[in-house]
């Protein structure tokens, strides 16, 4: 039969306990660890190197069977899950890349380190730091997340502010094509212009066009001293201008940079009562910022009285703390931390991860907040986010006193104010956790036709048959 | 007649006086500026708007008219001048991007410039500091080199340590494509994750996916400070030490890090006199250091100080001197801009623009001097660059008292054996000058064959009738 020969190539290629087809072995790597999406396959594979890859993509190409990668399967957009009925599922198979987990070179005086896909994002954290290095991705799934997810889906976080996203800190792919071909592009350089830039194809694609299996990565000096702060501001326009005041300052130094609604604190503080919160009162708005010294502590000190004094006199600021301490630096990121925490103690509520011009973060947020309160009055805001990349997660949670499955009904109407409202302040409807299956068909509401074309005919050149993670991306 | 009715068509797209077809009034845009490459053009076409562009690719389109853009001209490798012979010449034109030249936009709070690809890259600059604001490339070409120009060879420079390669400075594009589409993906977004990575594609691609006609740039704080220091170190392996000590210190204020070598010193002070060399002697390597500082120049001093007493202590440096002032740092800039000008003086030598990991820079050095020694003995190495990206202009010059003009007969033999050696290295043929047609054949040996395949079937996918600059990158 034809999927079973097939199944039997697989099982020379990866052994046969790395093909799994039994229903309860293949479960967890077909539902989305937040469970919104379940799909099936009609096996998951497990190879345990780039070789075994390459043989299971040749497979499937020969079969014609789709494939759907996976990292660590924390995505938020259903990237890395089947899509598609039970008919499709005959057709598909879910390749796991948790086994190509080896730390392959640590190069400290280039600055790098070659992983393969599989190596979950802290580990890639834990072995820079043992060589005095820092690799600056830090994101909430980071323990269980790997960089070959982080990488197709170009993964943003909390340090994108200095360091960039996941793509501008990844120098190299090696990728198993469509055809089952190993493209080695492990290039450690900072400066190579020997054709297209196939790198940054790969990555943001979610695996519809090729597999990454290994990367090399970028790592930095490890700063001598993180410092960080609060400061309460009136207004997310008063923010903007202690954004520019800090990068005045700090410049490089200044390496988080995260605006929190009062209903965020005021969720977190509720759902969270043993969290120290280190104002005697709420704030409109309040602002964690993070200083990275290579100096020292009392240094990066020095720089927030400095900047501080700059705010308060520029009235930007009404009140503000800086950590003492090791400790009160992680207790104010605790309170950052713990926001998507409190969101899922009050109920569900609906999300958004958008992006505008920095400039134009405050536009957005009173427009939209308008928007959204003409259409459904009394609706609670739960904005916060990497402000220092106008990056957003405009979250709407229902009036007080509704029923928060119910509002949920609401949700494509509320989804199409926001987008629209994005749209219309230049912005993005995929800030930092890409398109999946959720954000395909919005995407295209929004993209131009050329673009659209564009993205197509790409998809054409390096997966002519569209065996890759299809229903995503494109 | 065909080429008439097709620069009928031109004529009243862009008006009869920007449709060049008189030989003197093509000349310029036919020859580059270091007169290495003449080419021939049906017309020279100088469309003033994206527009006029759109209209001029509809009609090359049409009429199956090949089309080589051009920004300033600057290139060092052929990729802006038409390659072929008369026969080719008769279904190609040139496009001059220069009138597109407008700065549409400055952003200060969200840190971007939106310019038209012919803006130069020095008016670009200048803009960005009357805006209190940085555009860090500086490059030798600057004050006759377009922004698009820089974006389709994705241009290195002098900054590349902090600010990276123009692709890393770019945020969003406006493109024409092969068949006269407009694609407006200006986004000047620092997290956007809706798609392929169309931007990097058409960076660096040197006009041979698509025409550049605009782009969002990113901007950054002014540093307050700017301090240059100059060290002798006794080889390349200790520059490297230096290096690791220098980020170690700096961290991101480290902006520059040029690597000169006693011949690149030796020239310079010969042919230049009236520059100010600092040091009593020469020594076998000189490293120039800049700091970029956000709090003032008695900070980066301070940073200086504490930097090279600990390079001193560990013996990785032999003599320093950090400038006093403005004008001492000018003059140790001075001293490394004037070694291509020292080249010239000295007579024709053989270069290559090449980069290999920064760990490996020295093993590099050692190892490609002793085979170029080998094959050709009393060969003398003008070897400088950026050694903070690990990119090397690593130029062999003939042995004392040999004619320069006899030498340059050995430049494939020199070629081969350098060219060899940094793929041994792991390196690139190409750091920062791009590829144009002096390296597509010399990149085919080195190329894997699934990456060369990858590139011709995005070209494929982008370009079908292969309009776009014949005979470049692909």
């Amino acid at each position: 039969m034809h999927s079973d020969s097939f199944l039997d190539l697989c099982r020379a290629a990866v052994g046969p306990s790395n093909v799994l087809t039994d229903a309860a072995d293949k479960a967890p790597y077909l539902t989305d660890w937040r469970r919104r999406y379940t799909g099936d396959a009609l096996a998951v594979l497990r190879p345990g190197n780039t070789d075994e890859v390459a043989a299971v993509m040749h497979a499937c190409h020969a079969h014609r069977i789709a494939v759907v990668p996976q990292g660590g399967n924390t995505g938020l957009c259903g990237g890395a899950t089947p899509a598609g009925g039970d008919a499709a599922a005959r057709g598909v198979v879910v390749v796991s890349l948790q086994r190509l987990n080896r730390v392959r070179q640590v190069d400290p005086l280039n600055n790098t380190i070659t992983v393969e896909a599989g190596v979950i994002l802290q580990q890639l954290q834990d072995v820079a730091r043992e060589h005095g290095r820092l690799f600056p991705l830090s994101l909430a799934a980071e323990g269980s997340c790997t960089i070959g997810g982080n990488l197709s889906t170009n993964a943003g976080g909390t340090a994108v502010l200095r360091y960039g996203n996941t793509r501008e800190l990844c120098l190299g792919l090696e990728v198993v094509t469509a055809r089952g071909e190993v493209w080695n592009g492990l290039r450690g350089l900072r400066k190579d212009n020997t054709g297209y830039d196939l790198r940054d194809l790969f990555i943001g694609a979610e695996g519809t066009l090729g597999i990454i299996t290994a990367a090399v990565m970028k790592l930095f000096p490890a700063p001598r001293a993180r410092v960080t702060a609060l400061a309460a501001v009136p207004s997310p326009r008063a923010a903007l201008a202690l954004l520019a005041i800090a990068q005045s300052h700090a410049s490089a130094m200044l390496t988080g940079f995260e605006l929190m609604s009062a209903m965020c604190m005021e969720l977190v503080t509720r759902h969270f009562p043993q969290l120290r919160y280190p104002f005697a009162e709420h704030h409109p708005q309040v602002v964690l910022l993070e200083l990275s010294d290579s100096e020292g502590e009392q240094h990066a000190r020095g720089i927030f009285e400095t900047m501080m004094e700059a705010a308060l006199d520029a009235g930007v600021v009404t009140d503000a703390v800086v950590a003492e301490s090791v400790q009160q630096s992680r207790d104010f990121w605790n309170l950052r931390e713990h926001i998507p925490l409190a969101q899922v103690e009050e109920g569900k509520n609906i999300k958004h991860d958008i992006a505008v011009p920095i400039s134009r973060v405050a536009d957005f947020i009173e427009t939209t907040d308008a928007l959204v309160q003409d259409a459904f009055p009394g609706a609670r805001m739960v904005t916060f986010g990497h402000l220092g990349d106008g990056n957003l997660h405009y979250n709407v949670s229902p009036p007080a006193g509704v029923d928060h499955d119910q509002f949920l009904q609401h949700q494509d109407a509320i989804n199409l104010i926001v987008h629209n409202s994005v749209q219309a302040h230049d912005g993005s409807i995929s800030a930092e956790h890409g398109l999946g299956q959720l954000k395909v068909e919005e995407n295209r509401r929004y993209k131009s036709e050329v673009e659209l074309a564009m993205m197509r005919a790409i998809k054409q050149a390096l997966d002519p048959q569209h065996l890759m993670n299809p229903g995503k991306v494109v």
